[in-house]
């Protein structure tokens, strides 16, 4: 049974800080295995994916090949029916139309002083997407990655996804053709990290990695930075819930049970200012959880981390919400913007009472990979901005040159740094 | 003496990719040494801070007090003479408006469903500064840092900095006053970022830490990462100049030759189509290096690090250029913009033979924080986004969650998250 607590006990203050403390993820031990695993591959490419992916995955690339062939996409699209086809097309092309707006513009300008300054957005050249294998592996999150590269403009996705016993999800392949993906191999875990980064005979190296994957696939990304850039590593899925007593409590137990059902890890927290409507919110968890195919994960998610915080009234939610700093939030209220104004901290916001988070996940258009474990206090969800940088311009001519240099070689000179100051003056006959 | 290769020299393209792969850096073993002091600095808080200060700083903090108090920012502004502090405000000025430009755009809109979208940014609450001690101390750094971050709208910015035997650079500190920081505290090494990260009695902690350290800073970061956020870790500085025989060899002797000065690990990178100007280059290099103060430095990173290399024409460039990824580029001809729309890696580009990469260090109003060690294929230098996070909006009404409800429920259940699915079911009575 998941705790309450309320503003009203005089203890509330350390139950609050309690929970915000919890820790929802064992951190295993896997740094020495990832980095044998990670020379491994450095040394013999693709023999080496070959032999890990037989012991880790129990399936033959030697036989099946490396790369997923257009043939068995073209099989994956036939074992998919139409209904849901045509969900990911339509998820896919909402999608796209709200990251299009995204795209970054150029600039260019000349300032008082004659200095012409700017910058260009360009896109990263090759970036590699990584997809868990088995029940974690989502068609939509192949399309909340991939289509917001191709936006982008990156010119190469490259996907891998481990093929446990040789298998791999038909819709991940199907959402990867929809979304633009070029290349696909089947590895996983620490090896298709290395395999990406540092490239085989196979698989060219990228520039990037993103997407979500087990303790390994973490583990890897973090000791490839510098090779190549990363996402930010996810953690357990939370949502919070900030619902007056107006509401149905069996829709918000049912936006709680969604967030729940991901992950025993996953966190599923309501505020409310009713404490009956609490209760009764409570109850329909319970019910609801009574024919929930995945109960036993939703159950210990809510058994163990879920949490109703009971508040005098709804104007004491802004300041726990961006201490929560939840990646998502519902404001199930009548005049959600109230609030919403007053929010700094969380991934993403879904307002009023016909908003369920899981409407997000999908076909909102909005991104779904958003900032976990409180750290939408200090990043954002994925945009088009993860797949491109920025270059910055400078130019002077004589004039402007000499409207800038005198300050230039003062400050070059009192950091000691005379060639800096020589670089300038010998421009200026200074 | 630097390296020379050229593209005509059949083996050309195993040197430059040898070029590329040389190791400017010695990573030092301190983790253990660092998660040493962070739990130290975690347990005991200000005590830990004083005995670690003294320790490696010899600075006795109990009497000195944590905190630098305004009147210690006072006396340092009486120290700091009347042209260089103008310049500070020079740099300062064009560095803010150079940033203002980047403020990103909040946005909502509703789509043909009816579905409301969009987004809104929201600084930082609270960010941390590091700010070397010694020789590295610049108060352009803290301009660098400390202006975007203000710009973006952080309401508290926290700057820590070694003192070293009881010392503090004034400029350091008058550039903190200008560039409107917060708070100012003495301490340095893997201890400031821990008080950062977690606080102390003194130290409220941040949200955020940005800027440049030594290898324990760097490792410090790297273990708090996920309790805060962390910027980019740079590497040595380096420049690449694409210039043509048209160029005063001594203007561009003296631009490789800044880059030079900062570190025996800076590198320094010519490309040319004239042979003869590439000998003249490295003779100017040898001559200019005989009167600068910081000769041991230059001359080491140019013996070590440095590289000419002379292709056939400027059209063979811009593949090199997009290979090396270099932080910092100028390129000393007559049309840059030419070379400038093939370029698609660089940290920042210096157009035309009058813009010395120094004006960028400084005045240019750009920022000097950019991605090196090649990181620029992938990352972007310091901008005000580095300062804010952004929080995406959904809103539907019965209506438009009915448009989208099938397709949602439908990928839900093609998920095996039959609990989204009813998340949504429940609102339209499905």
């Amino acid at each position: 049974m998941a705790i309450r607590i309320s503003t009203r006990q005089p203890d509330f203050e350390a139950r609050f800080a309690a929970l915000l403390a919890t820790k929802r993820e064992v951190s295993e031990e896997v740094d020495a295995a990832v980095a044998e695993i990670i020379a491994d591959v450095r040394a013999r490419g693709d023999a080496a994916l070959i032999d890990l992916s037989a012991r880790f995955d129990r399936v033959d690339l030697a036989h099946l090949g490396i790369a997923v062939t257009q043939a068995e996409i073209d099989a994956a699209e036939a074992a998919v029916d139409g209904p849901t086809r045509a969900a990911l097309e339509f998820a896919r092309d909402r999608i796209e139309a709200y990251h299009r707006r995204q795209k970054p513009a150029d600039e260019r300008y000349v300032d008082s002083l004659g200095v012409e300054l700017g910058h260009r957005w360009t896109a990263i050249e090759a970036v590699g997407l990584y997809v868990p294998g088995g029940t974690a592996s989502y068609p939509s999150s192949v399309l909340m990655n991939a289509v917001p590269a191709k936006v982008a403009g990156v010119p190469r996705v490259v996907m891998v996804v481990p093929a446990p016993n040789g298998e791999i999800n038909p819709l991940v392949l199907v959402a990867a053709r929809l979304a633009g993906v070029d290349e696909i191999y089947r590895v996983g875990g620490a090896q298709a990290i290395a395999a990406l980064a540092y490239g085989t005979e196979t698989i060219r190296p990228v520039a990037k990695i993103v997407g979500p994957g087990n303790a390994y696939v973490a583990c890897a990304k973090r000791r490839v930075f510098g090779t190549v850039g990363i996402d930010m590593v996810a953690g357990p899925s939370e949502v919070l819930v900030v619902a007056d007593g107006d509401n149905d409590p069996a829709w918000v137990a049912a936006d709680l049970l969604a967030q729940a059902e991901h992950d025993a890890a996953a966190q599923s927290i309501l505020i409310t200012d009713d404490v009956v409507f609490a209760t009764s919110v409570e109850r329909e968890v319970a019910r609801q959880l009574e024919t929930l195919p995945r109960a036993d994960v939703a159950g210990a998610s809510w058994r163990d981390y879920g949490a109703t915080i009971v508040v005098r009234n709804l104007g004491e939610a802004p300041a726990l919400i961006n201490r929560i700093a939840p990646e998502h939030l519902e404001l199930a209220v009548d005049q959600p913007d109230e609030l919403l104004v007053l929010v700094r901290n969380a991934g993403a916001v879904f307002l009023g009472r016909y908003t369920p988070e899981a409407i997000g996940d999908y076909v909102g258009g909005s991104n779904h990979v958003l900032p976990t474990a409180r750290s939408a206090r200090f990043s954002s969800g994925l945009t088009v901005l993860e797949f491109v940088k920025r270059t910055s311009i400078l130019r002077c001519d004589v004039d402007s040159l000499r409207a800038l240099g005198g300050a230039a070689m003062a400050l070059a000179r009192a950091e000691g740094l005379e060639a800096h100051g020589r670089s300038v003056g010998i421009r200026l006959n200074l």
